[in-house]
């Protein structure tokens, strides 16, 4: 392809709304533009990139036997009926009544509509096993899209659904899975790591997610240093490297002091001179499924931990994280605001963290503004629902692999889950066994964020100059500046390359805009095509070319005759 | 790929919703799986041959210079209302509100998107001429989803959108479309032909359909036999092959005469013993964009002709074609039943056929149930507020270009608009000219119904039997019945033809089943493939293989060793 006959325009500016390096580069790019907030138009040279992805996703499951169908987007509310997610779901499912007054959905993921094709068509244990996958565009209404394609309302994603006869194969299609993403990922060319994860409102009792490693991405990944354990945050155990042992203090009177002003733990801490981590911090979330509805609760922890909203969610069998309790419904629970505020008094659940248990004598709110209690101690103050461990794992602490857990930032591009029967239970889902009595099937789904990961694999892979591809998805290996388009020769050259290379399946671009060198190259740099070619009048006249590697930015001179099969190798070497 | 590691179940009775061979063997082949109404899961064989038909698309516009883009499902109102067009569109646009109030529509065709893209980035005419397209997912509420994927509510599509600096360049575009499009219906391998059309209400003033030819099409074509003049009867100017001069009779006095239970133009005819193009029939739209309100006018044509709707939406100005009054409407206007009305006394628009114009004492229904009026004679007995061509045109009825027309039935699958400025001028879609003054882009749109083609092309090729692949998007080349999956020489030998088939890129279904020879001969004329090979054990035993052409029912036998080679030339032979 060339500039010229493209449709690529390049900005100066960062766009005002983007947050995050592969957002910046993407729009400063052209790659894409955005319709409404989290809704895109992709580019030529960006859907170039989704299309290599797509095609790589295609292979590695075909070549694994799973096979590719197309299902809807848009969905009738009976099917998600049948499973309870019409509501479940929230807000995020895009719903819409037609001219008959039908109900409808736009397809957030396709349990529903894929089970409901496999039950039409299955009847026996012979019919199975199958996966089914299907690349397609999705959407969520997310309620607050950033971060581009990161976080996007309508998105590209490769779904797919294993339906087996039982358990045993179950885990086979998963394994299976597994490792189909970890070829994937490893033929994409980025540095990724697979997480334990939590199952969400998906269902099923095994997952786990890949990662694209990234400073900005939005999950914090917890990995063992002895490698044999690997989580997301949410859903990671948490033990203190050096557990505190039961205190053998003399428990004391507990007494109210007045703290004038101070309202967040650092203000207690440093006033007091106590550690964060024998503070007590007491925190009112709702433990109702329904927004209307407000059902308090309070969980207890350490000044220094911060409490994991999934763990949360998992004691309290809820389908969705619970929400925090806003000011003034706090006042309406304990009669004080937020800083003030202590499980002394309160007729509500109590749940304790377990880094909570062993301490005594301690610093909790008076639920009076303004006044704490000191030498608080349970249960003989107050009544304790539960223990249970309901802080953030970190960096530091002990993984259950007995190493020490250490910190990554990961951007989730996908994610595979063991379903077992949720879906084939509450849809009648069956086949007749070997001895001719109904079961249901064993399910799983897997998921991969065709657009998303895209995009991620420029959040790790960039630097100042612009986007830096790896090969598997750049939209050309090979980026040809035309220095001077004017100059006959030269233009000649270039454009020989340019033929020789297609010829040879190594896909071209050419900057054959009447442009100064400089921005040229600085465009160049921005769209970051693997090798770029300078082709200019000095070079051509002493019979060479400039060979560039974006991401090494070394530079070569190459004898005309020469270039194609440097780029062959070079390109040979970027794909190893 | 294997039928036993398929997901395919060919059903053996016909779907009861199911009108039209195409429908019903795509049904009962697995190809596709009702969702809801209009709305399918396309199976692994579909989505091959909508691939396919996808990829002939995408090169024969690309090697045209077309840029691949991919625009958003989910549009926001916004746009749509700069065009006026989120009301104008009627009820078939699909619209939703998201969790924060925000009115977004499910794209149908994507001019506001596309030329908002245009807009933000084109500065100059030296960014045009460009051409933008995309193979998207499309809905539209079809009030009567019915014949499958034929009027589906959900359904792939091609658009493209051309940007040109003036109407030369415009109309170019136009050309190249053309000539792309005749290129794909060509190597797509079907019968079709090029017709004139209207432009609905997507604007504009020239526009081309291509229609798949099938008995069974939803719109009639009319052609002339001198070849130079094709239209869909939607736009055809009707002109008798005789026309009638003015009639010489003597102008009689208007009477009243009792008609009891004469209803029908068939009836009068009958009982006045007056042939049906002698007797004038009188109907009455609504001439109001908003089906809750109506505005009637009355439309007279000869009795034996019937009226066009397009021709009257055109006349009248509407952007879609009016709506027949209900009965108990006409009783509100003209004070009695459809079946005896007539103009005189009405105190409402009359639009005359060019046919009625030369008639003379004619007879008319008289406003009064049971009874009609003869010899009326206009202007004498009511006025006519315009005469103007408004019946159907007919097969045997004069051509423009002087020929007679001949009628076909098609399934419209491509439709070219040139759209001039209408979009570019609602939006502000500008670019600065050479002298460097503002000026409206020139446009063009370019449609073709993927999944409805790929049905298309069922319809227009099948036997009692099933479809008739044309060989370019048949999902396999070659169907191999395997007769002897048991005996392992035989299996042998048909596996080492399928694999030497894949390697020279030929890809190959095999029916592996356990199951009798009729059963997967029955199935293989039912899905289609263009060329069957029957491996049995009598063959091989014999050193031979069955070839089968699917649309000849030609059977020849090959050696073993032959058949690939067979094969190869075979394939050659039907894609030529």
């Amino acid at each position: 392809m060339k500039w010229s006959k493209s449709f690529l325009f390049t900005l100066k500016e960062n766009p005002a709304d983007a947050e995050i390096p592969s957002h910046i580069l993407m729009v400063r790019g052209g790659y894409i533009k955005k319709v409404a907030p989290g809704i895109f138009t992709y580019g030529t040279l960006a859907l170039r990139s989704i299309r290599k992805f797509e095609q790589i996703v295609r292979e590695e499951l075909s070549q694994r036997g799973c096979l590719e169908i197309l299902m809807p987007m848009v969905q009738p509310r009976e099917l998600w009926e049948e499973t309870n997610r019409w509501s479940e779901m929230g807000p995020g499912l895009q719903k819409m009544k037609n001219r008959n007054g039908h109900e409808f959905c736009l397809g957030a993921t396709h349990e529903e509509v894929t089970t409901d094709f496999v039950r039409q068509q299955v009847k026996s244990y012979r019919d199975l096993p199958v996966n089914l996958f299907q690349i397609q565009t999705k959407f969520r209404d997310e309620i607050r899209p950033r971060f581009g394609l990161m976080r996007g309302r309508e998105f590209i994603m490769k779904d797919a659904y294993s339906f087996d006869r039982n358990l045993d194969d179950a885990q086979k299609s998963y394994r299976l899975m597994h490792e189909a993403y970890t070829a994937i990922f490893k033929r994409l060319g980025v540095k990724f790591r697979v997480v334990q994860a939590d199952t969400g409102n998906i269902g099923g009792n095994q997952s786990e997610e890949f990662h694209v490693l990234a400073e900005s991405g939005e999950d914090q990944l917890l990995v063992s240093d002895k490698g044999t354990f690997a989580a997301n945050v949410e859903i990671c155990p948490a033990q203190d490297a050096e557990p505190k042992p039961k205190s053998s203090e003399e428990v004391k009177a507990m007494e109210e002091f007045a703290t004038p002003g101070l309202k967040t733990i650092e203000d207690l801490s440093r006033s007091l001179k106590v550690p964060a981590n024998e503070l007590v911090k007491t925190m009112f979330f709702s433990a109702s499924e329904d927004a209307k509805t407000v059902k308090p609760v309070a969980v207890l922890l350490r000044g220094s931990d911060e409490v994991n909203p999934v763990k949360l969610k998992n004691l309290l069998k809820l389908a969705n994280p619970p929400l925090l309790l806003t000011d003034e419904e706090v006042k309406g629970v304990t009669g004080a605001s937020p800083g003030s505020c202590g499980p002394v008094g309160l007729k509500i659940p109590i749940y304790m963290d377990s880094g909570v248990e062993n301490l005594s004598n301690y610093v909790v709110g008076a639920n009076k503004d303004g006044f704490h209690l000191r030498n608080v101690n349970h249960p003989r103050d107050f009544k304790v629902t539960a223990v249970h461990d309901l802080r953030l794992a970190k960096a530091g602490d002990r993984a259950p692999d007995g190493g020490k857990l250490q910190a990554f930032r990961g951007i989730e591009v996908g994610h595979i889950f063991y379903l077992g029967t949720k879906y084939s239970k509450a849809m009648n889902a069956n086949f007749l066994n070997a001895e001719g009595k109904l079961e249901p099937i064993e399910m799983g789904c897997y998921g991969i964020g065709i657009s998303r990961t895209v995009q991620a694999a420029i959040e790790q892979c960039h630097d100042k100059d612009g986007i830096v591809w790896p090969i598997s998805i750049a939209p050309f290996a090979v980026h040809i500046c035309l220095l001077d388009p004017q100059d006959e020769k030269v233009a000649s050259v270039a454009n020989s390359i340019y033929e020789e290379l297609h010829k040879r399946g190594i896909d071209c671009f050419m900057d054959d805009r009447d442009e100064r060198p400089g921005v040229k190259f600085k465009d160049a740099d921005l769209l970051g095509m693997p090798i770029r070619l300078n082709v200019g009048g000095r070079g051509v006249t002493a019979g060479e070319v400039e060979v560039v590697n974006r991401r090494t930015k070394e530079m070569g001179k190459t004898a005309i005759g020469d270039v194609v099969a440097t780029v062959q190798s070079l390109v040979e070497q970027l794909k190893a």
